[in-house]
């Protein structure tokens, strides 16, 4: 089967045999698949990683030993695997198991394939009422949902989004139906017109030396959302946020981040980091069109020009890049 | 009166007017104070403070011209003078009122003073069954004690305090009532042994670069309340803490730490900044004999002797140094 590669920090196409799986596995044939930040950083060396990336994706199931009355059906699969062996894995929680594997980011081929590999119990249905371009998003949607699923939300909250980009984008538009007045602040007037068009409070600044300021000209939020991709977005998050607030971090910036503690202590905040979230409330959100992603993509190229796309994906300010199979 | 000045890094008794008080403040007149490595950052430049120092103390009412009734109780102060006009006075917060006055830290004069001025509202009457050598410990053990209010905890979490300073100490001593199993790490086996006779389990390290090995000898903690005193305890804490767990920093550096957010993120761990804590709490803890405060001290000076108190308590490792009147 036709693959992408990631190799020496290049892009090619290999030529692999189709994942053979155990009865606890399935192999899915992808229909679509979005480009990742992540997938750029892994490109440039994260997690050392060598093989087939892709961990935004939409599939049909070929092949499902373990339960053949899926084959056929259309799914979207969980990226952790866990070890099934460990605390976390016998709790449910596998996306914590320290020797877990994840689709298309650390020790499991992903998407960007003819065939993909994916366990069992990692898979949702993907209801009809759902795009396969829409469901390319559950996984980022779920990542920004995952919020909800940490801190309380509460209507009467002066809530922040710190990051108009793809990430920013979904948590703002997925997290205005727990406070209405969440403000997303971005630098992109096209990705917060988006944003704006949904419904969501939006704030235009030319450049992030600003948003130091920006609590006097706003006054300081109860919790401010992380998303700028960008190693200082905790320095500004401090800036903006309430004595007792709550910071938090969607960025996974893997340079160390310079921060003044005292101002964390003194001011009693609390930093949450936030990473991956739950398929199915994703899904609910997207079936009942609660979050409507579909502004968010910039353009769909076939699998055979994925260099093409990942270039495209790779350019500053370029919205969500899909694949199709 | 007679009161010790800090100015240009330089300790100083000078001589000065007796303070006047409005209807909601009080004069006290000290009876014994202690401390703190506050004062120590404090005479090295920390808040640009000029003035008189001292905010762990107990004092006798000596004018209270809003409730004459107050003369001549035995009380203690709450440090934080809040605006009184703002959201958070309004709101009872003035701990958090970003124009707040502390007294000894802040544009407010402390305790090493023949006389000190207090709000009112800052006193608790202290229970003639606490001694002044204990109820100099009010201020710290409310700190630490704070750790509770903010985050709960369990008796079957796994604990860890990083540091066996003066405040990494009081944190266990006042945390084992809820987690008896709480496990203090140090370097000071002196220290240690305070906390080991009060029922605390503890255990040494000879320096602190083999705490990022710690989490593999003794498996990884719930809650890691970190009271180093060092920019670097914060990155010990992370490889010390579970994925989805909880950082307490205790630790004011007042320089930037390295902080690899990109681990928080991904073990969605939090990190919780604990300041000032309820006086009424730690007053209880004192009355109820839960926490024995008298072995953290280290020696007892009369205030003429200031200097040597304060050269006694800049030494590395002291134990709280305190100053009768």
């Amino acid at each position: 089967m036709k693959a992408v590669g990631f190799k020496h920090q290049s892009i090619c196409f290999v030529d692999k045999v189709r994942p053979e799986v155990a009865a606890d596995e399935v192999v899915l044939r992808p229909l679509m698949a979005g480009i990742c930040n992540t997938d750029v950083e892994l490109l440039e060396g994260y997690h050392q990683f060598e093989g087939t990336p892709g961990h935004e994706f939409v599939g049909t199931v070929e092949e499902s030993p373990g339960n053949p009355q899926l084959e056929g059906r259309r799914v979207v699969s969980e990226i952790n695997c866990g070890c099934g062996q460990c605390s976390w894995c016998e709790a449910g929680n596998q996306r914590h198991c320290p020797d877990r594997k994840v689709i298309g980011i650390k020790d499991w081929d992903g998407a960007f394939a003819e065939y993909v590999k994916a366990p069992l119990a990692n898979l949702h249905v993907v209801d009809r009422a759902i795009s396969d371009q829409e469901a390319v998003f559950v996984e980022p949607l779920a990542a920004a949902l995952q919020v909800s699923q940490q801190i309380h939300i509460k209507g009467d909250s002066r809530i922040a989004v710190l990051g108009d980009g793809k990430l920013g984008l979904l948590v703002a538009l997925a997290l205005r139906h727990y406070n209405p007045g969440i403000l997303l602040v971005g630098k992109h007037r096209q990705k917060l017109g988006i944003a704006a068009e949904q419904g969501v409070s939006t704030y235009h600044v030319e450049s992030p030396d600003v948003l130091a300021d920006l609590g006097k000209q706003l006054g300081l939020f109860d919790v401010v959302i992380e998303a700028t991709g960008k190693k200082d977005g905790v320095s500004y998050s401090i800036d903006l946020v309430k004595p007792g607030g709550i910071i938090v971090l969607k960025t996974t910036s893997h340079s160390p981040s310079a921060i003044e503690l005292s101002r964390v202590v003194v001011g009693e905040i609390s930093l949450i980091g936030s990473r991956c979230g739950d398929f199915s409330l994703a899904l609910t959100f997207l079936r009942n069109k609660l979050v409507n992603v579909l502004p968010l993509i910039e353009a769909v190229y076939r699998f055979d020009e994925f260099r093409k796309a990942f270039d495209h994906a790779r350019q500053p300010g370029a919205r969500k890049v899909l694949v199709r199979f």
